[in-house]
């Protein structure tokens, strides 16, 4: 192997005019081979001449002002559901925006009312019929005749969008003042493609220079609605990968002519619950879904033809208006994209970026952005804050997912100018851009080492939302936390839906399958474990031999008697909410947590903090062995069934500990224990990852301090000592 | 008034052969008008004809031994599932009493299997057809054909018991050796019921002495199926109001005439639910309940007539085989009872007592009973115990029920023998005696005053079940610790039901409503709140002025978008699993709670202990006072709607501090706060009851400390100062 140039290369550098001097010498310092304008930054002639590659941002849908704002009829809209109204007589009137945000919403009353909005009397869950309610644009409001005193109302209606969702948000972020208020266009209007083209193209022919086209991203935003009062409830609802924001009449009449069928507003709106991707979705909605991303890629082609006709590359920002984009799918391909770019926190964005097939390119943007606060108001770049320790510290998390996975470029964004007092923060760039670019070259022509056991994710998504629930890192969200703690382990993972398992069956080779979340939700699987054949695919896995992993609410679906629909492959016969039934009073731990393969490496005076966990977890009989429990509910138990086997954790938290005991249960689960050691460490704070065809040993430190751990060899034998300073990382020869 | 003689009457004395001595003393002592055998004790002559008043106890159905054990199709029977197998092939085989206790369960094998008997797909819910199984007697098996690999499969069948419950439980708990195992006569049989009157005439004339035949109880037991592992799992099942042991398919063929309907082994097994109490009941169940309390009804009352044609009264014990009995019931007076003997460790069961209808004289049972150890094995009568602490303590918890409702009698059980060594305890008794003749003169023609707002308790089954859950107390289970609570307080309390909401609409006067419970519970109606009859008479009320107090999950009703069925009322519009839903930022109380009339008696260095407490719990607006919160979710809130109020708390857990929080919640949400003074006390230990006519005051010390309170009159204004004993009582004129 010959040895990668560490100092130079894949690194997109934010340039900024006016800085002309530091930019340069930074793009030097760190090796860039571009740069790039960012949100509020522009380049002078002179960076966009001096020789590197210029990635330059633009955002069709709100290009195109003041027209957007002069042509109601040609803006992006969505059902909205009116704040619920209470009946005191037989009339009620609703005043449809009253708690929205008049800046961003405004009522469609365009398009005819009683052809596409509805009227829910949401105490008996039934329509009111079209007859009984009237409209009154002028005050805003729906009246309903014939109401039941009592009873409580909503509206659902379209509304168009004033103001397209980011440009809001950064404006009102940062103040900006009578700065222009920009709307969003809909795609599908033929008079809206027409003038976006025709703008790209007058775009491409102004910017000679670029080289990278950079979209952000293409047509529809994720979901996001706002409300009123911006300082108590500013978001009524908003949705990393909800499709509401992408619906118009015109849609809808061509999603009838192709489906054969005609979508309402009730399932856009689904009694205000919308289509949030944490839900199990609908067969309506996906096929919706379908529609969009067919059409986005349709149009989105064209774009993208139009880019490469003027010798460009086309690359696509995996956020904001990503809508119907979908790099997850198997058609992304089709766009053309030349490269794929995406904002990273965690090492399961590292993951989700690598995961998307069908570009060249992808590109990690880096945290912390260069700018004086970060999202959370905190101080970076200014007094207080401690922009060098961040990006150590965001640096660790991500860095577990570029161990485990190829990533080709990276790059920052924000003001480069800030950085400028900051020469510790400079150089600590320049030395993790060089570990970078050494992963990097690992990665090229290899792949690391997996553990011989596949692990599959099942969730109502499946591989659509492969590495991601719904946008960045929420915690509370059992599936965040464990897909974060997968990513950077030495494991073989997929992600398959239910729809995937009916047809297919457990995948080849599978030995694991993990279910993790919360009834009803999308990660647990909701309403897919109606379908009893889920039931008896995976009842019959394990028996015949493979393992499941259950987290919070497996397999939940209400029923009498029972909460788990396999209940009887983890030994949990119920949860709560059955006092007659008595409780089988299993053995106890006698300490924090029962000595387990397991829990090995758990510290023995403490179980772990599984995060908000589910109580109230009956057992079924002597099979079941508890590792750890909390008021006579087990927290962590395992079951024999068949031939295989069965862990159930109450709760999940992404930290060293729970990763750790994690794996440990995959590796159990599996029934391979005695492959445990081969490429693992012993102490929980670093991970190791084996380049087979390098000969490479990468061990990590997630930490903040100094560590020293042993790693095994791959002849499950020999132990190597590794000594690694804070955040550090040493590559062995092996 | 007279002087009552407090030293007098009123008393049931457990006599004990061979210490016939030492029960004439503390029969004298504590001024005992009658003597009674317990279980494992007998009266000598001597003591019979001493010329106290004699109770004798009886329970019929298991009076006739051995006659019942070799008489199998006369012994009580009921519907059992078996434990769930799950198939991996075509075929399974499903051992019915596999986990059961086959002391108490065989397997009635000579009523038609294929009749009665039902096998469920639990996988799929539905029932296998009957040609698809078969069974197998010798082996205590059924074989099920075309079965699902995957798939798991239960048994519904009918066992015959051949040991009473009672009986088993004494015997097992207390070593009884090779003493006889008595089975249990089903009294719908007509060969039972002639055994049974011809029994009950010979106990008649062989207990010539006896004034009081006291049945323990009548005919069916609440519902206990054991396990067949004692130490992990005794109980597989038990319900203290189930009549999932009063079936038989005499009794179903019997009912399917009387209604036109059939009932299967699924309404009662339900799967493996069985009808707990704690469950909002079908209406198939509901039938079937009133056409056992028909029969007991009837063939009690035959039983009843034969007591009182030998001239002595009829007690009914209300536990055991009370099923069907009902002393809560419209109808319980027709069976002609003339007593009726609760056994108490609480004030709501004082309640409970007290609120029964049809019979002259109520009777309490108290704790301690005469035994070595407590029910759950500490020391009571022997070394390390503190029987005059515990019946202190016990007295105190049932002493709030006893100033509030009228009680004729009390007494005590066990082995008189065992009280000599304690005269501490002696001179207890004899002191709370006198409280006890005292509160009781004080009911006589009086009603103590309740403040101005009558409260009624929204369950599922309204007065039949009011002043209970099932059973003794139940930490964890809100209705019981809101009873409790409710039970010592000067308010006029009823139970309504759905059913009478919905024919009747909130009773007249009744000014606030409580719903307390968890979702699909009872306690909080479970599937009645899909009727939107109750959903619109309810805001209706609170919208015109009535209160509503809802703890826990009031209201419950899985819909989509929101778990509350009556949100609106309190403002919460969801509950959980709503992620893309944001939630309202209210305004934090400044301190634990904030201050507020409801909060006022708080110390406000902590907010109260609600127990186990609902949490992610969302408030819909401004209009919402958040007066406790934990992690964002409220604990305590208020909501003015319309011209009513309605209050949330996340739970309940009886306390000083929470009857309190919830005496004052139910004042405010009757916006009755200028009324809250009169006849209270300051000090929350203490609570006051006034008697309008004899013109006196009851202060009592609920704690085991010595407590000093201010309590206000009449006038709202006039202040009395009261010291009072740790477990003290004060008796002023006013």
């Amino acid at each position: 192997m010959n040895q990668p140039d560490l100092t130079q290369g894949d690194f997109t550098l934010p340039g900024e005019a006016g800085h002309e001097k530091l930019t340069l010498r930074l793009a030097k310092k760190w090796g860039a081979d571009t740069i790039r304008d960012s949100d509020g930054t522009q380049l002078s002639p002179e960076l966009i001449e001096s020789g590197y590659a210029i990635y330059s941002t633009v955002c069709l849908v709100r290009s195109i002002q003041p027209w957007a704002r002069e042509h109601h009829d040609q803006l992006q809209q969505n059902f909205l559901m009116s704040f619920p109204v209470v009946a005191t007589k037989a009339t009620a009137v609703v005043t449809l925006l009253a708690g929205y945000y008049t800046e961003q919403f405004t009522v469609n009353w365009q398009d005819s009312p009683k052809q596409w909005w509805q009227v829910f009397d949401r105490t008996t869950g039934l329509e009111v019929p079209k007859a009984r309610w009237s409209v009154d644009p002028k005050k805003g409001t729906v009246a309903i005749a014939g109401t039941v005193p009592g009873h409580k109302y909503t509206v659902n209606f379209l509304a168009l969008r004033l103001w397209e969702e980011i440009s809001m948000y950064n404006h009102l972020t940062n103040n900006w003042g009578d700065r222009e208020h920009l709307a969003a266009v809909d795609p599908m209007q033929p008079a809206v493609q027409k003038r976006l083209l025709a703008y790209l193209e007058q775009w491409l022919r102004d910017h000679p220079d670029t080289t990278v086209v950079r979209f952000t991203s293409l047509f529809y935003n994720f979901s996001w609605f706002w409300g009123a009062d911006h300082a108590k409830l500013r978001d009524v609802y908003s949705d990393w990968a909800d499709y509401a924001m992408a619906v118009s009449p015109r849609a809808l009449k061509l999603f009838e002519k192709r489906y054969g069928y005609k979508l309402t507003s009730e399932d856009f709106v689904n009694g205000g619950l919308y289509n949030s991707t944490h839900n199990a979705p609908s067969r309506r909605y996906c096929d919706y879904m379908e529609f969009v991303h067919d059409f986005v890629i349709d149009f989105g082609r064209r774009c993208i033809e139009l880019v490469h006709a003027h010798a460009k590359l086309a690359y696509i920002f995996y956020d904001d208006h990503w809508i119907g984009v979908e790099p997850n799918s198997p058609r992304f391909a089709e766009f053309g994209f030349d490269g794929l770019i995406k904002c990273v926190f965690n090492a399961f964005e590292v993951r989700l970026c690598s995961h998307s097939k069908g570009v060249k390119t992808h590109e990690l943007r880096l945290h912390p952005y260069l700018f004086p606060t970060g999202l959370k108001g905190e101080p970076t770049f200014k007094e207080g804050g401690n922009p060098t320790l961040d990006a150590k510290n965001f640096w660790i998390d991500a860095r577990r997912g570029l161990v485990r996975a190829p990533i080709d470029r990276i790059g920052l964004g924000g003001y480069l100018s800030l950085v400028e007092p900051f020469p510790d923060f400079q150089d600590t760039i320049e030395g993790l851009l060089k570990e970078f670019r050494l992963l990097k070259s690992f990665h090229a022509g290899d792949k690391p080492w997996t553990a011989p056991l596949k692990v599959a994710v099942l969730t109502a998504w499946g591989d659509l939302r492969a590495w991601t629930c719904s946008g960045h890192f929420t915690h509370g969200v059992e599936l965040y936390a464990v897909i974060e703690a997968l990513a950077g382990l030495p494991l073989d993972v997929q992600f398959i839906s239910f729809d995937d398992l009916v047809a297919e069956g457990v995948p080849a080779g599978v030995k694991v399958i993990i279910n993790a979340g919360r009834a009803g939700s999308a990660w647990s699987g909701g309403h897919f474990w109606s379908n009893p054949e889920v039931e008896a695919i995976l009842t019959q896995f394990v028996h015949k031999g493979g393992g499941l992993v259950g987290i919070a609410e497996p397999s939940a679906l209400a029923q009498p008697g029972q909460l788990f629909k396999l209940a009887q492959v983890w030994a949990r016969p119920r949860l709560r909410r059955a006092p007659g039934q008595r409780k089988y009073k299993f053995t106890k731990p006698a300490g924090a947590v029962a000595g387990h393969f397991i829990t090995a490496d758990v510290p023995a005076q403490a179980a772990a903090d599984l995060g908000k966990e589910v109580d109230g977890i009956y057992v079924s009989g002597p099979e079941t062995q508890v590792l750890a429990e909390r008021d006579g509910s087990p927290r962590l138990a395992t079951h024999a069934f068949g031939k295989g086997r069965a862990v159930y954790l109450s709760g999940f938290k992404f930290a060293h500990e729970n990763t750790r005991l994690l794996h440990r249960a995959l590796f159990w689960a599996a029934a391979k224990e005695d492959k445990w050691s081969v490429w693992n460490t012993t102490n929980i704070r670093t991970e190791a990852t084996y380049f087979p065809n390098a000969g490479k040993l990468v061990v990590i430190n997630n930490a903040g301090t100094a560590e020293a751990t042993l790693v095994t060899l791959g002849d499950g034998r020999t132990k190597k000592r590794v000594q690694l300073p804070a955040h550090g990382i040493k590559i062995l020869d092996v």
